[in-house]
C-alpha cells in the first residue's frame, strides 16, 4: 500500500541532522572519549501506533552504515506503554548526536499515525476511508503522508501536480463551477479524475453534468450532507463523495454512516500532539 | 530580541513551495486564465496570537516578486477571532499557489506562539522564564523557534553546537558528574557557560564543586524542586536553575514559584495545534 | 493548457549555463571591450512550429536582469523560413556567453514542437491525440512536454509517480494481470486511473473485468487493433484505448482510424531534429 | 583516449531518476511484493555502436548497490540487431525504477555513437578527423561528448573556458580580425592555441598575419575550400584547418578530401535518433 | 578537545576536488593506462606541527573508498624534514586526481598550526592561552580552527551566531557601552558570556557594572594593557581578560605576562605560509 | 584580460556569508535597533595593490540589494597606507553582517596582488611573465587567480581538465618522457600546447623530439637553467620555457634573465600574508 520510495522519504535527513548538530556536538566531544561504545533503546511511554522507527533508523545510519539497530516493532503496529521498541549499538558519540532528530521523528510521526487510527477506529464498519489533506508541515509532507498510511488511512494528492481538484477559491476567480470543470477535463490527461467542491443543490447537479468524478462538500451538518449525496448519486451513481470540515472524534461516524466514501481530516497531520517516547543510554 | 537573521529563517521557503508545487500547480492552470488579478486575505478563525505573517508574505514574494501584501497586524501580536490579518493583491495563479504553504506556516507558528503566550501568562510576576527545547520538527527549528519568541518564550540551544548541556545519557556513558563538567569546562571557550542535569543532592554538590553554572532538574514534584532550588543557591548563590518535566499549563506556576529561572516545555512546539486561519480569494 | 510552473521548466538553465561557460567565456572577454553594447536577433532557417522562445529569453534573463527582448512570434506559433523570431538588445558579452544555450534549447524544442505537429495534422480529423511518453532526454523532460504541448500534443504521464501504468514489465513479474490490477485499484487514491498493457482477448477481458480506465495495446497491425478495440468497447463502452508501437506519419493514420483514443510515440521526443535557427550579431 | 572522469560523466545521474521516480514509482509498488527479485536483459532492436552502458550501469548502481550487472558488449563496440548486451540481477522494484532512465540513456548515447562512426568511416583513409562542437543537449554536453569519442569522432571544446574560438559575431562585434587575433593571443595564457573564423582570401591572410593557429572555413562548396586550404598552407604550412556548415554523410567524404584536418558536424550531437534498444523483465 | 564533527569539518571536500578536476584530468587519462596501480608518499621538506592529514586522507577517499592509506604521524604532532608522513596505495590516476587538493590542504593547514604552535610556546609557563579569531579563509573556517587547535590554541567564535562581542562598531552605532552590555545580557540566553571591548577605565568601569564576562582590550602597549588589566580585576576579580592587536611572536610573552587570559591573533589562520610537503609517485 | 565571469567569481558568497552568521548575528541583533543606518569606510592600514574590492560589494550587495557603496580604488590599482578604499551606507545590521566577510576576502586578496606585483616588478624590463600555479586555496581558485591578474601575474592552469601538464609523478608513473608527449598529443585536441617537465639534456630532446610546446623546468640553479633554455632553442627555436621552483623576490631576476618565457610561483598564491585593511563604522 506503500508505494513512496525511501529516495523522497528519507531525502531530508541530512538536513534535519545538520540543523541539530551544526558545527558539532560540543558536550558529547566534550566529554565522552572517542570510541566509546554504548546502548541505546527507544522506549515507549505511552499506548501509540508507531510510524517512523524506520525514519530514525536512517538517522543514524546516515551518521554512521555501522550502527546496529534491532527494531521489535514494526512501523503501523500498535504497542503498549513500557514497550522497547527498538535498541541501538554503536559509538555513543554517535548515539548522542542522532538522539534527538531520531526522537523528534519517532515522537511526530506515531502521533500522526496514532491519531488518524483513532478515526479509522471511529468508522469502523462504514464504507468512509480516512483521508489526509495538504495541511501539513511544510518540508515534512512525504513523510507526514506515510504516517497517516501508518495509522491506516489514506493520502489524497501529494501536491498541487498530482490531480486535480476544484475548490472554492478557484471557483470564486474562475467564475463558475460549469466553465471550470469543462476546461479541467480538457486540460488534464487521460489518467486523472477530477474533483469539485460544491455547496449546495445547483452546484452539485452543475458539476455532474460537466462530468466531475468526485464531489468534494464543506461544513455541513450529518443531515444537509445525507441529503446532498442521496441527490448526487440519484444524478449519477458512481460518483465518489468527499467531506471535509468540522470533523472531531465524535462527530465523524456520523460524516461516515451519511454516505461520504472519503472524509478528509486536516487535524490528522497539523495537530497531532507528539506520541511520548524516550531513548535511554548506557555504556557498553 | 529577535537575533535570527532572515536569511536563515526563511532559506527554505522555495522548498516548501517546490514540494506542494512539483510540477506545477494542474488545477488552477486548467481553470484560470493567465494574467488574471485577484485579491486575498487571510482571516483569523479564532483568538491567537499571530506569528509567521513575514513568513506567509516571504511565500508569496518567492513566486512574485511584485506581489502587494497589506498586513493589519504583526508577527507577536494578539488578535481576536474575525480578524483580517492581512490582505494581498496579485495574479490569482501566483496567490492559489502560495495560498497553502502560507497557511501551513501561518496556523502552524501562530499555534506555537499562542501556546507559548499561555504558558507565559500562568507565570506572570514571578521571575521564571518559558524556554524552549530542541524538541521542534525536524526542518523548522528556526521557525519554530521564532514563534517562540512571538509567544513571550526564550529560546535555548539552537542546536548540539552552540551551548554545552549535560544530560542524563551524557552522564550516563561519562560515568558521573564530576569528570563530565571538569572535561566541558577546558574543552570550551569562554564565552560559553556549562549547564548540567542533576538529579539529587549529591550530583548537585558535585556538579557545583566542579563549576557548574547552570542546573537542570528534571522530573521532579514541586516541593522537590523547591527544596533542591534552596540547596543549590545556599551553594552557589549565582546559580541558575532550570525545570523540565510534567509541566502543564495547570502546574506551571508552582514550578515557577519555586524559584526556577527557566522552565522548558518541548509540548510548545511539538504540540502545539494549527490555529484557525481561513484564505479567502475573489476576482478583482 | 500548459500548466507546468515556470519556476519547473526553467530552475536548470542556470546549469545549463554554468555547463557551457565553466570558469567564463575565454574568447568574448579577451576580445570584446567590457560595456559594448550589440543586437542580435534570432532567425528561422526554415519552416517550424517555435517552442522555447520563452526558455531562451530566460536564458539571456538569468545572465543579465537588464537585457530587452523583443519577440516576433510566440511558442507554438508555425513560422516560416527567413523569419526574425526575436531581436535582443543588450551587452555582447551577454549575448555571446548565452547564444549557445538558448540555440540548443529553441533548436531542439523547436523540432519537438514541428515533429508532434505532423503527427497532429496527419490524424486531423479523426478523434485521435498524439501523446507523449517517458522518452525524453534525461534532465528535459517537463521543456519537452512543454515542446509537445506547443506541437498540439497532449501529455501523459509526467514520472513514475503521477499515474498507474501497468506495462508488460509488470505483468511479467507480478505474475498476471488480474491481481495486478486489483492490487492498483485498492493502492491508489481516488483521483487516479489504471491504465494497463494487453495484448490479447483474454487479457483484455481479464483487464476490463477488474475495473481498469484505460487499455493499452502496442505493435499491432492496423487491422487487429480495429478489432481489439471493437471488443474491447462492446464490454465496457467507456473504456480509454491508447495505442503505441511502430507508428510513422504514413502509418499514424490508419491507427487513429482504427479508433485509439490516444497514440503514444515516443520519437516525438527522443528523435526529433534539431531546427535550423541561427543568431546573428552586430554591433550597436 | 577518454579523459573524461566519471564524477564529472555520471554526476546528474541522481538528477535523472529523481525526475522520473518523483515521490516513487506507484504501480509497482501497488502491484509488485517486496524483495520480488527479477531478471532483466537489455536488448539490440537494429545494429549499431553501443554507448552508453556504464551510464546504464550506473543509474541501477545509484539505486541499489547490490544490484548485479553482467555486460556483453563494451561502450564503443558494434553490436548487431537481437544481441543481448547485458543482463542485470536484482530486486523487481528497483530494475522498474530505473529501467526508463538507463534506457532513455543508453539509446540516445547508442544513437549519436552510431551517427559519429557513420560520418567517420565515410572519411576512412583521408587525414580527416571527425569533431563535435557545443550543440549539444542543455545538461548532457559530457555525455554526449564521450559518446562521440565512442562512435570514433573527436571533441572540441567542453565549454567557452577552456579553448579561444573567434567565430563570425565575435569578428562583427570586435570590428575586424587582426585586432581580435591580437588581443586573444596576449590573453590567453601559454597552453592554448588560437582558432579563427575566416572567410575570404584577405580574412585569412588577417589571421595568420597576427598568429592564429587553426583556421575555421563555413558554409562552402568543396572547391572554394580546396582552394582557401592550398593558400593556407602555401601563407603558414603548420597551420591547422577545420570546416564546418552543409556536411552530409554524402558530402562529407569531399570535404575531407578538399583537405580540411578537423570537420566538425552539430547534427551528430542535437539530430542522432534514439536507437532501438529493450529492456524485458522477468521474474527470478 | 576536538568537538568538530567530520560532516562539518570534510563537507567541503567533494567541492574542492570538483574545482581542480573540472571536467576531468587531461593529462593523467591522456598519458597513464586505466588501472594502473601506484604508491605515493607525502614527505615533510622541514620541521612542522602537521594538520590536515585526515583532511588529505579524505580527499582520496572521496575519489575512491578503495584507497590504502597509512598514515605515519597524526595531526598534532611534530615532525622534522625529511620524515614521511603517510604513504598511499591505489590506482595511479586517483592519486593523480587527489594529490594536488591535498597537498593544498596539508600544507596549509600544517603551516597554521606550526605558527600557531610557536606563539603557544612562546606564552609557555603563563596563563595565557593563544586564540583564534574570525580571520579566517572564507570556505575554510572549520578547517582552519580545527588546524588551530592542532597547534595548541584554542577557539574562539566560530560564527557571529554562536557567541555575543561586543566590538568598537558596535559601540559608535549603539551609541554606548552601558546601554549596548545591558540589551544584550537581556537577550541572548542563560547559555552565554557577554564579552565587550573597552578602551579605558571609564569604558571598562562601565562595561563591569553593567555585567559584562569578558572584557577584550585592544592595540596597547603592554604597560597599559597590565595597568588597565590590574584595574579590570580590582572591580570584578572573576572578569576573563582577552588582549588583540600587535602581537608577534616577539611581543607576545610580554602581553602574556600582563595578564590577560587570552590573546588573540588573526595572523595564525590568515597570514601562516604554507608548509614544504611534497608528494611522490612510483609505479607499483 | 581578465576572462574570469562574476558567476564563477561570486558564486560562492552566499555560503562564505552563511559560514561567518550562521543562524544570524546575536550581537549585532541583540544591540542596534532595527532600521538603524549607518555609514562605514575600508581604510587601508599599509601601501598595497587592491584587490577583492568587487568581491567586499558583492558581499553587501547579497546580504541587501539596496546597499550604496563608492568605491575610490579599483581592484588592481596600487594605493598608500592611509586611503579610503571605499564607503559604504546602509543598514547598521547589514554593514556588520558583512563586514568579516568583506575584510577577510579584501585582505587575503590584496596580499596577493601586493606579492604578485612584487615579483612582476622584479622581472620588470625583462621578458619573463610571473606565472601562478594550482597552488590555491581549496575553493577560492577562480579568486585568488583574479588576485593575481591584478598584480600584473598571468593565470596557468585553472584545473587538471584545461590543459596538459606532464610532471614528474606522471613520468614516473608512465615509464618515459617519449610516450607520454606521445599519447598527450594524440589524445588532446586541436586547440591545445603540450607542456612537459624536463630535467636535463636527454629528457629534453626527447620532449622536443616528440612534439611538446612548452618545457618545464625545476629546481635548478641560474647557470644551470641558462644552459638547458639555450640548448632548448637551439632544438627548437620557438618552443616556451616556464621555470619552478627556489623562486624568491631575491632570486627571481637571475631566473629571468636566464631566459625563462614563465616563472611560476606557488608562494603568491599560498604564502601571502593578508593585508592591513580596516572597516570603521559611525552612526549616520
Amino acid at each position: 500500500m506503500n508505494w513512496l520510495d525511501e529516495g523522497a522519504l528519507y531525502s531530508s535527513i541530512g538536513l534535519f541532522l545538520r540543523e541539530d548538530l551544526g558545527r558539532g556536538d560540543i558536550t558529547t566531544q566534550s566529554i565522552i572519549a572517542r570510541n566509546t561504545r554504548a546502548r541505546g533503546r527507544f522506549l515507549a511511554g505511552e499506548k501509540m501506533i508507531v510510524a517512523g522507527l524506520e525514519a530514525a533508523e536512517e538517522v543514524f545510519m546516515t551518521l554512521d552504515g555501522e550502527q546496529q539497530i534491532e527494531a521489535f516493532a514494526s512501523d503501523g503496529e500498535e504497542i503498549e506503554a513500557g514497550k522497547v521498541i527498538a535498541r541501538t549499538t554503536g559509538f555513543a558519540d554517535i548515539l548522542l548526536a542522532g538522539e534527538r532528530v531520531a526522537l523528534n521523528l519517532l515522537q511526530r510521526l506515531s502521533g500522526i499515525a496514532t491519531l488518524t487510527n483513532a478515526y479509522v477506529r471511529a468508522v469502523a464498519g462504514t464504507e468512509a476511508l480516512i483521508v489526509d489533506t495538504r495541511k501539513t508541515t511544510p518540508g515534512l509532507r512525504m513523510l507526514e503522508k506515510y504516517a497517516v498510511q501508518m495509522g491506516g488511512g489514506r493520502n489524497q494528492r501529494f501536491g498541487l501536480d498530482d490531480a486535480v481538484v476544484i475548490k472554492a477559491n478557484h471557483i470564486a476567480v474562475a467564475g463558475g463551477i460549469s466553465e471550470a470543470v469543462r476546461r479541467a477535463k480538457e486540460a488534464v490527461g487521460h489518467l486523472h479524475k477530477i474533483e469539485v467542491r460544491v455547496s449546495n443543490e445547483r452546484e452539485l447537479q452543475e458539476a455532474l453534468k460537466n462530468g466531475a468524478d468526485v464531489l468534494l462538500f464543506e461544513d455541513l451538518n450529518v443531515e444537509e450532507l445525507a441529503r446532498l449525496i442521496l441527490l448526487s448519486r440519484e444524478v449519477s451513481p458512481a460518483v465518489k463523495i468527499e467531506y471535509s470540515g468540522n470533523v472531531t472524534l465524535e462527530s465523524v461516524r456520523g460524516y461516515a454512516e451519511a454516505g461520504a466514501d472519503m472524509i478528509s481530516i486536516g487535524a490528522i497531520t497539523n495537530s497531532a500532539r507528539a506520541m511520548n517516547v524516550s531513548f535511554q543510554m548506557q555504556q557498553f
